[in-house]
């Protein structure tokens, strides 16, 4: 097993105990004694995978009728098409998309391919440090949905609330916090994330949709693109990606049994965080965050070295100490630490230990 | 490990050593000592895997300069509309498709939302038992594009020519086939598969597309719907389903190293078939193929038990000897072998043993 206090954006890590259960499931599955790699997804005990993944994240989630839990292909990005191309595409109002960081700037061009665009905060030109304020969106009552981002992993931003949108359908991308902290799924109409933060390996996306706003999608889609398709067939028009799906099942599985669910996690990811943005405020002369404070991100921290000349040097120290992952997004730089949900207390405690004495070190 | 003789048409079995090296990789690759659930697909590492699952299947088919190698999700069913979506928007002329079986029967209505579909071949009305031949075919020089789908996996027809198209690109899907023989690839422009029959494991899919024809589509497309987009990014746009990649890696390490080529690969599948086949025709009094003999596949061999009734005590009879997967596509029911390369000898014998005794015990 691995030793590493791994703090990479994504793909994250996972807990312990389900590499070593996904580990073996690749050589023989204990319930059929064959390979998952080589498992029918048509078969009794892959609809049991799937079953307890949807039953798993129903329960984590509290979700309320009337919701449809769909494992799909393509990640955030074909998302980004899908929904516009579902709800967007031949209506005569346009669509509300927030612009708050690197992943959600790239919403809503592809959804211009199918409609009108209302952007309805651009943060662009404050570098992607705040996140508006529900007073600051001014969102028309005819729009076909409000889109945003919950979460911004390469900025470090969290949104602390919840858009009220009326009878607007609320869109969330929550790829990297979904199943951080509890959820009141039912102010939404559409939720997706993609696996790789919280919920299980790359290769697969997770979709909560609101059966009436499926429902409402245009005739003659791309069968594969149409939401309708996927909750007709359970998720398996086509063949899923098996392994992805089966390994986030047992992470539902840990979250549920072994954290014991979702107010535990949150609890932990805050201590997490707090112990995180206590040692970068506290060497404040050496480290600086990203984000404004009243926007940081329990999931992400994206800082920087006031003396941007030692960041590989900082680097370098760390992977010294089997810290890894900490190099920031190709697209700002600088520094990111991810705290996923698999990122323990004492990852942390090991990651705080580090960034005090380096920053002591760092003092003249 | 699994002590099972799996025949299931999809997703089929990896080789052992395949297996093993997938397995250790979800503790700790060798390489980094870090899980690959929880690598970057940003990493030197995964640049590293990619550059070789390309360069093996390069070296595999002797692909001629001019193609990109591509690593996608979602499928061939994505696929079907991707190709369309890229190849057949916008032109004045239509593209030729060839339904031959369950699969390439999907894929005319997704192309048919782009533009003119030419139905060039339907053996709908014969029950998919045959396929065209080169002179059956009146393809018009001004199409987009010829489409076909070479290994028809449910009703177990495989064609043992390439059609020849003139300046006309033509388009296959090998989802089935790909890999267990030696191909041409310069005779075609575009040649696609997902990777759970002979490739890997479910939740990748292989393309294979000339330079030429991807940069023909048109402008504003989906991002992630456009060929150029995955060129451009080399497979890594977006988070690639990074252990499907690098299982696939490492089977196509297995075919180079260990099996020897495609060479050798066809020629072990072509034993493996022909015992299977002589076994059915053999007792042709109990057995009956689903196709007619000279478009017998390789790959998968669709039977049926004269006696239908007796097909649930045939697989259970199967189950007791550890041979599992051969239940019928439930398109069509019956009984199939799959006999996808990681399929070996020795399980073929396992397999035609089983059938000749059970053909004899059957007789009155």
């Amino acid at each position: 097993m691995s030793t590493h206090y791994n703090f990479s954006g994504g793909p994250g890590a996972l807990a312990p105990s389900v590499l070593t259960q996904a580990s073996q499931a690749i050589l023989a599955l204990p319930e059929t004694g064959v390979s998952i790699l080589g498992m029918s997804h048509r078969s009794d005990w892959f609809r049991g995978v799937l079953d307890e993944a949807e039953a798993n994240i129903k329960a984590l989630l509290h979700i309320p009728d009337g919701y449809h839990v769909l494992f799909l292909q393509g990640g955030s990005s074909l998302q980004f098409s899908m929904i516009p191309m579902n709800f967007l595409r031949g209506k005569s109002h346009g669509a509300g998309y927030l612009n708050t960081g690197y992943w959600s700037a790239k919403a809503p061009p592809e959804a211009r391919l199918e409609g009108q665009v209302d952007l309805l905060w651009d943060g662009t030109a404050q570098g992607y440090r705040e996140l508006p304020a529900m007073r600051d969106l001014r969102l028309s009552p005819n729009s076909a949905y409000l889109h945003y981002v919950s979460n911004e992993t390469v900025e470090g931003l969290e949104f602390s609330y919840i858009p009220e949108t009326g009878h607007v359908p609320l869109i969330c991308d929550m790829s990297s916090n979904l199943l951080s902290q509890p959820l009141d799924v039912g102010k939404f109409d559409f939720i997706y994330a993609h696996a790789q933060k919280n919920l299980g390996p790359a290769g697969v996306t997770l979709v909560i949709v609101k059966d009436e706003l499926a429902q409402s999608a245009p005739a003659l889609l791309p069968t594969l693109l149409d939401y309708r398709t996927h909750i007709k067939a359970k998720s398996i028009y086509n063949t899923p990606p098996v392994f992805s799906i089966y390994t986030l099942m047992l992470v539902t599985r840990w979250l549920l049994h072994d954290v014991g669910g979702l107010d535990n996690m949150r609890d932990i990811n805050r201590r997490k965080a707090q112990k995180l943005y206590a040692v970068l405020d506290k060497h404040s002369d050496v480290y600086q965050t990203h984000a404004a404070p009243q926007f940081r991100s329990t999931m992400n921290c994206a800082f920087r070295l006031k003396d941007d000349t030692r960041t590989a040097q900082l680097l370098s120290e760390a992977s010294g100490h089997n810290i890894i992952g900490l190099e920031g997004h190709r697209s700002i730089g600088g520094l990111r630490a991810s705290l996923y949900n698999a990122v323990t207390e004492n990852d942390v405690d090991s990651l705080t230990y580090f960034l005090n004495h380096f920053a002591e070190a760092a003092r003249p």
